[in-house]
């Protein structure tokens, strides 16, 4: 089969790989669908260093084509959308209902049994995040496999796994924005567009946008954002102060960017709460007041994946997009062979493209 | 009447004042019993610049004289416990039930309509926090007073008024401890103490004191510290992990050090909390890796005067006294004269004092 495999720095290619049938608890899926996300992006680039080669991929939704032994709740034909985090069941975090936390979730690249079903002839080869969905097959743990109602397109459903899940759920889960709340997010890429969505649909009545791009301050009105913020023109933290008598309930960064982070958690009131949903670099820190920690009362907080319980919120997310609340349609504006996979993702690089790829194979 | 005042750093004594009669919305208290805290020494010590002369205090309890015009609720011989935040009612926060964060506890010095109601001689002086209650009498806003039963000793109920509501309201209220989880407390001071009484009540199982006093670790298991950890012998953050199995559910930095409240995030488990209650210095600030930021998961969350309520709140936790639950006895341990708090004070800042001293008029 093909796959996307990442062998170095900017080294990714399309390559023939075998891949060996699912083991008891796995599941072989048939790839429908793939998002590009910024996660994959960082490996290549190098700022995410991972053991390599590995197979890429971590953003998906296919059809199960094999059911390993012990698997309950699963037949050839199911339609599902992939989980990162495969839930064990068993340790702390899933006792305590935070699966996206569960252990299994700080390994990296082979299955849950630490042994790899992908190979390059005698080589073996690692899958991002359990998954390495973006080839034509993936076998994966079945904890990882969240079946959803056939009459969902597949490349919809697929941003739900990583992108739409990590925006919304920031913004529901995470900071449960409440009814008639002020928000302000950070970065109007699919997360953001995606936290945008979250907080709309969530109630809140002003939610800011800021970013440095013209277009995607409008694109972000077209998902929920009653107003743009330009941080190139702009000092976001005073128009937004401004927009909301003394700042925002709930400030979101959805970059990655340390300076951010500490502009968002000014931008928020005081009592109010940052979520920052954008990983940063590993050699950056953000710096806060000591003084202001306890006088100014706020919250910041860490968001992964969107807190989510992917069993209950996959589906209540696609509930969502069937009843016309959730917008994954203008979301994904590409669709791409897996062949251009590398160069759509040097023009994700490039930090000016508009699109939200998905490979659909 | 006798007054503490501070009219310059490290320049605080007693002094004869005049008091006026209450104006409208306004008591005059009898003040039986103040507490010594260490915001009241940043006053004196310079960290915490105010305007001066100050009449010093803001933890306090006493007994109606004279109640101002369109007061409902109190009459003369009413025993209260003073909140050093007159919560307004009508702003924002009042409206969003966060009283703590009432706009008017942002203004220092004057009664709610700007004036004073302290005088020496022709010079008008403030008092701390709309309270300045180290003095023989206070004027104050109503909504500053809480009533409480008659039959609770004013010289234990004046700890409810601050320490004891921010360390207690800390676990209680802002990180909402839950029964069988763990805790570290950094700092055995009496906002230590009184987290560590907060995560007792609320069924914490583990509860690591962390301190540099084997005194105070030993003081600290007296009032519910399952462990003890010497700083300056261990690797607070290793033990922590070790007992915890990677790391506490809440961590709690009570003393306003900028470099342990680094240490407390660090304390915590994936997905943990941190509760800044010290407060720190301006000049200071903390560092924070930009990737662990939602990696990890964690949240950090500034706390003021423990998320109270005080109309709620301190008869709550008087209740809890009253049922033995919440030791109030044990943690004043030197009752002083007026005369004697300079002294007290300078003890103080010495950080030796194992003392919580209250002044008993």
């Amino acid at each position: 089969m093909k796959a996307l495999v990442c062998r170095g720095i900017n080294e990714v290619s399309v390559e023939e790989v075998d891949i060996d049938p699912p083991k008891s608890g796995e599941l072989k899926i048939r790839m429908v669908a793939a998002g590009l996300c910024h996660s994959d992006l960082s490996i290549i680039n190098g700022k995410f260093p991972v053991s390599l080669p590995i197979v890429l991929g971590h953003e998906g939704a296919g059809i199960v084509e094999a059911v390993g032994d012990g698997v309950g709740g699963f037949e050839p034909g199911d339609h599902v959308v992939l989980s990162f985090v495969p839930a064990c069941g068993a340790c702390r975090e899933c006792d305590s209902q935070r699966p996206h936390l569960c252990v299994s979730g700080l390994q990296m690249g082979k299955m849950l049994d630490g042994t790899s079903r992908v190979h390059a002839g005698e080589e073996d080869l690692d899958v991002m995040q359990y998954l390495g969905c973006m080839a034509e097959y993936a076998v994966i743990p079945a904890a990882c496999a969240v079946k959803i109602d056939k009459s969902i397109p597949l490349e919809k459903a697929a941003l739900v796994g990583c992108g739409v899940m990590t925006g919304v759920g920031a913004a529901i889960n995470t900071a449960s924005v409440i009814p008639g709340s002020t928000v302000a997010v950070f970065g109007c890429g699919g997360v953001g567009i995606s936290v945008i969505q979250g907080a709309s649909i969530a109630g809140a009545e002003k939610i800011i946008a800021v970013d440095v791009s013209d277009d995607k301050l409008e694109l972000a009105k077209r998902f929920g954002a009653t107003h743009g913020i330009n941080g190139v023109r702009e000092d976001a933290v005073a128009s937004i102060r401004e927009l909301t008598d003394g700042g925002v309930d709930y400030a979101f960064e959805a970059v990655g960017n340390a300076k951010l982070m500490e502009t968002a958690n000014e931008s928020t009131r005081r009592g109010g709460t940052a979520i920052i949903v954008g990983v940063g670099s590993l050699s950056d820190s953000i710096s806060l007041n000591a003084l202001m920690l306890s006088t100014s009362a706020k919250t910041l907080k860490g968001c992964f994946y969107g807190d989510a319980n992917p069993k209950a919120d996959f589906p209540r997310l696609l509930n969502l997009y069937r009843a016309g609340k959730l917008n994954l349609d203008e979301m994904v504006n590409k669709t791409i062979a897996l062949e251009e996979a590398p160069a759509a993702f040097m023009e994700m690089e490039s930090g000016k493209s508009m699109a939200r790829s998905v490979i659909v194979f």
